[in-house]
């Protein structure tokens, strides 16, 4: 099977929204009228974002919602993306399996892929997506604000604790096992909660690398600090069961979460927690932003709790 | 050196157009008023796009100039790109040439670098470009009609000379090996020929991955046919120095040329050739658009060529 043989059969579908789609030397997408563009890209490399083991499905679905993740970050609506997609070799089972999770979140968002590159060489996936927001509404990491409060989604850890069992650090039983494994290999990108959290939060970061380092970018680009008690940050029952310190590694450095880290006024906590309703998505306070530059991570005492993981670094080990 | 200081040190550079540049989740970009998006994806891997004897400085330029091809080919105004770097370690020879090949390439076009991802992983460049359009004008493989005539930008077949050189299948001297190398390696994308070409082409490729290819793109897209004058395509005194089939076979075959081959209507010669001066490159008329399916080249005699080769496709060999 041919590059462009290989593109009709699992990546040419009828074109939705954009204005020309796969097939010429560019796409053509029309931006609603008075709209400023979102754009993020993401890669995705073997035994660094995800390992052999991983269902294509669920790798296609993981290409881009970690992607996804970005616009919602940014609070922007998803409108189109693109994929560079560069392959070993033309194995079918793979395509079908990756090409179906792919646009099975692409149709749960309504969004289209709408211009791609398939080339041989070491797998790497490559994604770029658009997003639309109004001017001056995106959410930014730059524009905490001391006395804001902190929240993060959904819960955090769960991907990092499937990644130990991967490596053999530790053990669960197999439906604990399966449910922390979906959380690692099939994130749901906050998409909805992003939107909703237009106009309502200060700040926002998505939270790929771990909640400190993530959190850290929103400090250093907002010029504040921020203290955050460690026992609040939210896990799943199956973490909760986990040694202490384990939880605290995994909820505070884990990463790959894909969760919303964010700020919001002091008095809006009603709003934010309608907002989390609306798009189906548990919010929990978990600190408090200071001028003090600086994190102070506490515990439940009060005392304080000294990280000792660095935040994920593609080129540290 | 980590993820965040190699991005800071070699790709972070003041804002320019962009709302919001590298930093946060994602890139903000506030197109035209009333203009649409071009976007076009091409990724560049060692050993199909580019030998490792490459100079940083120029893979550089190229990873950019092919994605600023697609943009021509479309007669887009180039407005951003995103960068998705894969690389086996923190190299930072590579990285200071690679990015000032890259950076001189986007000055010359002003435009900026809105977003990017660095990964430790085999070499792979993956670049995304935006332009802009107006509506409707977008120049398309779909627009040839019968009778139009076919035209080629500036000369074809040099980068698949310098090729079969790297190959130990020909050979020439020093000063020659120097220009059809600086072709492979350092392609000058037809950008303003592009944008000169709305409203005046009625379809238009890139010549990647050869002219024969990447013309036949443009005739199943448009249903109609070709008839191709082989000697007419253009080329350097150097190639002309080589032996006839060589000719041919660099010519119709090569690929990697990054010219534009277009159709126009066939009063339109000296509109066309207007547009060329204009932009600075030669435009060659090559043969006619025909009503019968299929693609006839043919020689000086009008006698019948038959292509012995197959456009380069990154799933054959």
């Amino acid at each position: 099977m041919g590059e462009f043989d290989l593109i009709a059969k699992y990546f040419e579908r009828p074109r939705g929204r954009a204005v020309l789609g796969i097939g010429d030397d560019c796409a053509i997408v029309a931006p609603s009228p008075g709209m400023q563009l979102a754009i993020s890209t993401d890669t995705l490399v073997e035994g660094r974002h995800f390992l052999s083991t991983v269902p294509p499905e669920r790798l296609g679905h993981k290409a881009l919602a970690v992607n996804l993740s970005d616009l919602a970050a940014c609070g922007a609506a998803p409108l189109a993306f693109t994929l560079a997609l560069a392959l070993p070799r033309v194995d079918e089972a793979f395509l079908a399996g990756f090409s179906r999770g792919l646009f099975a979140l692409a149709d749960a968002h309504r969004i289209e892929l709408v211009g791609g590159d398939t080339t041989a060489g070491p797998l790497n996936i490559g994604i770029t997506v658009f997003g639309e927001v109004p001017p001056g509404q995106a959410l930014l990491r730059s524009g905490a604000r001391p006395g804001d409060a902190l929240w993060v989604s959904g819960t955090l850890g769960d991907a990092r604790l499937a990644l130990e069992v991967f490596r053999g650090q530790r053990s669960l039983d197999g439906d604990a096992f399966d449910t922390v494994r979906r959380a690692m290999e099939q994130p749901q990108p906050r998409v909805a909660l992003g939107e909703a959290l237009r106009g309502l939060a200060t700040s926002a970061a998505d939270v790929s690398d771990g909640l400190l380092g993530d959190l850290g970018h929103i400090l250093r680009r907002s010029r504040v600090g921020a203290r955050l008690a460690a026992h609040d940050v939210p896990r799943s029952e199956i973490l909760r069961a986990q040694p202490a310190s384990v939880q605290l590694e995994c909820t505070l450095a884990g990463g790959d979460d894909y969760e919303l880290v964010f700020t919001a006024p002091a008095g809006a906590d009603d709003a934010v927690r309608a907002a989390g309703r609306a798009a189906g998505v548990a919010v929990t306070r978990i600190g408090l932003m200071e001028a003090e530059p600086g994190l102070r991570v506490v515990d439940a005492e009060g005392g304080p709790v000294v990280p000792q993981w660095a935040s994920f670094d593609h080129f540290k080990s």
